[in-house]
């Protein structure tokens, strides 16, 4: 039984989502589809390339990834496919893969040029619809990656943000902002050592927080900093929003100093 | 296999939908359910109709689309279902399934009267769940839609906006606007002459705009014109919104002058 | 074939509940999963508990309910699957299931112990991926609830606010406001007298407004009382909002003079 995972940004308002899975079933009747998410920004290539690095090792082997995530929409940016020997990846060769392919093992990189695997007619605007899910429809149905165009050496690499020590200092920054407001780093909590507080910094901010574990090893309403699920360091709120409380946004710098 | 795309007004944030498809497993355990959007605006029968015209024809043969968007939600308005030779229509008559239905060549029309494909009990004011989704369950199962009612011999038609042309210029209206903020218009592509740019007016709007294959065919920013993946002439910015850009909605009248 | 029925506050715009998916469907491969709703507010138990009450009993018996609105998201909040004669819940015991259940014949009450159907690792901070879904999914795969954990004698009653008649009035609280801003109360159909009209108080309040069975037994714009799709009695206005019209919010008190 195959899976395909959607991780999109094009929304739940209109019909684009559903069309995409209407040309799914078309193709592989039997396929289960899950959604990520659909609501990454428009051409937001950094939060879909965390989205898919934060989750895609939570599905089961085999599973293909199918993340249109394209603001060019065209031929300037090449579509590829990715197989390593656990999962497959479709997607814009922008960089939004590149994340999570990173900490797998590659066996395949092709270019998707062979149409007889696209939509037809095929549109000059909806790369998602035409050419990335019926691309996944037809792995998941058996075609093997070989089939649908020729071998690359490589891809384009997002620049992953790299955390620092300095000291007793630790310095990264803001990679996610999820729906409670949790504050999601780019340091990984290797880095951070076991002390049980800390100075928070960032700009206009300084601030001791403590090391916890859970959001309700603080009182309701204050701040800690703890080892999300992600694996990243993150900071919190217990029952409350700490991007409203810090205004913090993504791409901001900080750093962490053990007291 | 069988599939049951669901096209609604009723939101995601309350337990409608979901409530929905239970009783699509009811009846159907083994149907593959597919949301094609549930953010209609309430009760927007338009751009319901249009949803559902835009995407249809990308889902496999023998579909079933469940479309109770549905404001007077009684016996005010006859619920029907619409067979084609290649898919079936469920919904009430108040023209939300007209404009995929009228490129359809329609096989049977029928008033939905028999209550054992009902929900039971049944509310007032719950179509959706109690009469449109059981019964295109129990089409999916194989019950014949005569069985379902008496046959009708026509439906409610939704005026479609025609465009006009007058010399060099073409005239329509705006259908549609997308998440993107890219502009849906009625006025379709073989409509526009193969000019390479046009002069686009609405109100409070006078600007030469390109006519574009794709979105990175103009400068980040740039407006354009092109031919959407619905078949229709649509207004859209290089990694920005045009709706935003030209303060334009649904219903705004449009012209395109050849230069 | 079984469903998993998910009802979280995990949102749609972050990964956490296709990453919930991929969890599901690594243990239990044919399972259906169908989403109740994922917009439950943050830690907001109350509703969790209403939208479970309102639409669990439109599902296939042997649903299984997972339902992680767990503002604790820690060992201070047990976790906990009940089981009655006909759907299986599990969740945290803050009282999220409560509603739901206290209409059920309870057969048996455990504890979730047993790490061998948690995922692992298991992170501190996301129960909801990490040991609810893994457990519904076990449960779905034919694993007894009494392989969980140790039997539990009792679970937490979320309180139920409780309407009261006096004379002719009836008095009770909002319960829930929909996406269509209906106003569900807490008074059932039964409590209210079959007068044609009924004077409706509330805060800054006091207006004359029919019983009517379906919307449209108003005028547009006309607000009206009625049966509601849950059982409940709620407010509504024909094609517009009765919250806002009427500036109301869950817990606000309200009641009904029959004229």
């Amino acid at each position: 039984l195959s899976i395909i995972a959607l991780l999109t940004d094009f929304g739940t308002s209109d019909w684009f989502t559903g069309e995409t899975k209407g040309v799914l079933f078309g193709i592989a009747p039997n396929v289960h589809i899950v959604d990520i998410t659909h609501q990454i920004a428009p051409g937001d290539i950094r939060s879909g390339a965390f989205a898919l690095k934060a989750s895609y090792k939570s599905f089961p082997l085999q599973t293909i990834f199918c993340v249109p995530i394209d603001p060019d929409t065209s031929g300037s940016c090449t579509a590829i496919a990715i197989q390593s020997d656990r999962y497959t990846f479709v997607g814009p060769d922008n960089g939004v893969l590149s994340w999570a392919v990173e900490d797998e093992h590659i066996l395949s990189i092709v270019k998707l040029t062979d149409i007889r695997f696209f939509r037809n007619p095929l549109s000059m605007t909806f790369r998602g619809r035409d050419i990335f899910a019926p691309v996944a429809a037809h792995l998941s149905e058996g075609v093997s990656i070989k089939a649908l165009g020729p071998i690359l050496m490589g891809y384009k690499h997002l620049p992953v943000p790299v955390p620092h020590v300095t000291g007793d200092t630790v310095s990264g920054e803001i990679l996610y902002i999820d729906r409670f407001g949790n504050i999601i780093t780019n340091i990984t909590k290797e880095l951070l050592s076991k002390n049980s507080s800390f100075n928070f910094h960032s700009s206009g901010i300084n601030q001791v927080l403590p090391l916890a574990s859970t959001y309700d090893s603080v009182e309701q309403g204050k701040a800690m900093i703890y080892a999300g699920s992600t694996g990243f360091i993150e900071i919190g709120i217990h029952s409350g929003s700490a991007a409203k409380e810090f205004r913090i946004k993504c791409g901001d710098t900080v750093d962490f100093t053990a007291l």
